[in-house]
């Protein structure tokens, strides 16, 4: 078992969670206090992590919302992912930046997001094959997660083409269990509005966690994923929720009441199984 | 014709050349002088950009080796950008950023690479489908150049999946020109390194730009992809060549020289039809 598959068991069980928290700031969104700050999405970032890391497994920020505000914006995002691995070292930090080049390019991209600003995990992109992602891949000490059913509306375009009598989602599923996951250090990204997909996902990479973005604002039910995307030992699942938390009048409240209604499906899984 | 396709088209006429110069800088590549400046990457592609503008149609930089020195390196290549407005106003400028999240995502990086920067194009990975890139599309005053095939060794690992009788890469070209361009603004990445599949692209989308790497360094030849990849008014590439003029003896020379290797290509084409 890799490092940050260890570290998203331990962190599962310390605060029986599978919830993960989307970092996704807006300017126009945030609170008017924070508005003001020299680094408005670091001190509202750090506001998030203070009101919900007792019940967090992960944070995700995703970048565009930095990258939004060019060099500032890239700033706020290491100082976040500092901030979360000098306070939280125990949670785990994934790097929602859907990236991928061909091979040697891509070391910008782990030196940037893996080394210099120390996030656990990336999320990647598919279409350029195994070979072009081997700098991720090799990285025994980090997790790449790679973008298997996406949660979108349109996801079907290309995901959903046949050959071999499998779509595209369910053969990547099963390239990246079966063959990418040498290092043990893989997940999949599996959209919470398609639980029909994740529930054979789960077959062809029983032992993958799944991000799962799609919960809330998207429509994603929390009781389908859960009943579709737990593993054998009823976890496997990170799922994730930002404006349903990040905007709410308490967010503090509000990731409680999302890592409770998880764990209630969860019960109910245990006592049918 | 959108506002990019119309400057690609004037600019090609105007120095005579499908040449597109990536900037990559790489710090321990570039020469001596440049690494004392405070600004390294943005001094060495200025003066690349200086040694090379005459015979450039376009310039191409990979944001990959500019995010690997964080926000310092995308403050680098935000003045890269301006420069290249500011100076060379009639020169296509595409951000190789390789992006694509879901809908509203995308908004970050449409401000930041559209508008904060100023570039006129994007790469794209094609996963997540049309519905998802709608804020790149429904740019009418930008282009958006979707991965089709990519010059990587490993591309075809999915992308020449069949199905409906045809490999990926050919279903995503299809798509593209028939469906994605009703503002005219898409291109193709089409890799040097695959000629057969590009000659099979250009039937598919006989009016898209492709954007062409792998030269040089990843073994793709010239006067292979102009046979395979010129459309019907001998134009409609853009031949990307990064590390064969940067960090050559005199870049200024080595453009030309591949500018008119293309050239003399096309002269052999004109001259057989």
């Amino acid at each position: 078992m890799s490092d940050v598959i260890r570290k998203y068991e331990r962190r599962a069980e310390a605060v029986n969670s599978l919830l993960c928290v989307g970092l996704d700031p807006e300017i126009e969104r945030i609170p008017e206090r924070f508005r003001s700050d020299a680094l408005p999405f670091f001190a509202f970032c750090r506001w998030i992590i203070e009101q919900t890391h007792s019940v967090a497994l992960a944070y995700k920020p995703n970048v565009a919302f930095f990258e939004a505000r060019g060099s500032l914006g890239l700033e706020e995002l290491a100082r976040t992912a500092e901030y979360l691995r000098s306070e939280h070292p125990e949670i785990v930090t994934i790097c929602d930046a859907k990236r991928a080049d061909i091979g040697n390019t891509n070391r910008g991209y782990v030196a940037s997001i893996f080394d210099a600003m120390g996030f656990d995990a990336v999320t990647l992109h598919p279409y350029l094959g195994r070979e072009a992602l081997a700098p991720f891949l090799e990285r025994k000490d980090k997790a790449s997660i790679i973008l298997c059913r996406t949660s979108n509306t349109g996801a079907g375009e290309f995901q959903d083409l046949v050959s071999d009598g499998k779509p595209l989602w369910e053969t990547v599923a099963e390239r990246v269990s079966k063959e990418w996951n040498g290092n043990d250090n893989c997940m999949l990204v599996v959209g919470a509005t398609y639980p029909a997909e994740m529930r054979r996902i789960r077959e062809v990479a029983p032992a993958l966690p799944f991000l799962v973005p799609g919960v809330g604002a998207q429509g994603g039910d929390v009781a389908a994923v859960v009943a579709a995307g737990l593993d054998a030992k009823g976890k496997g699942l990170l799922i994730s929720s930002s404006r349903g938390i990040l905007f709410a009048g308490d967010p503090a409240v509000a990731a409680r009441q999302l890592r409770d209604e998880i764990n209630a499906a969860r019960e109910k899984i245990y006592a049918a199984r």
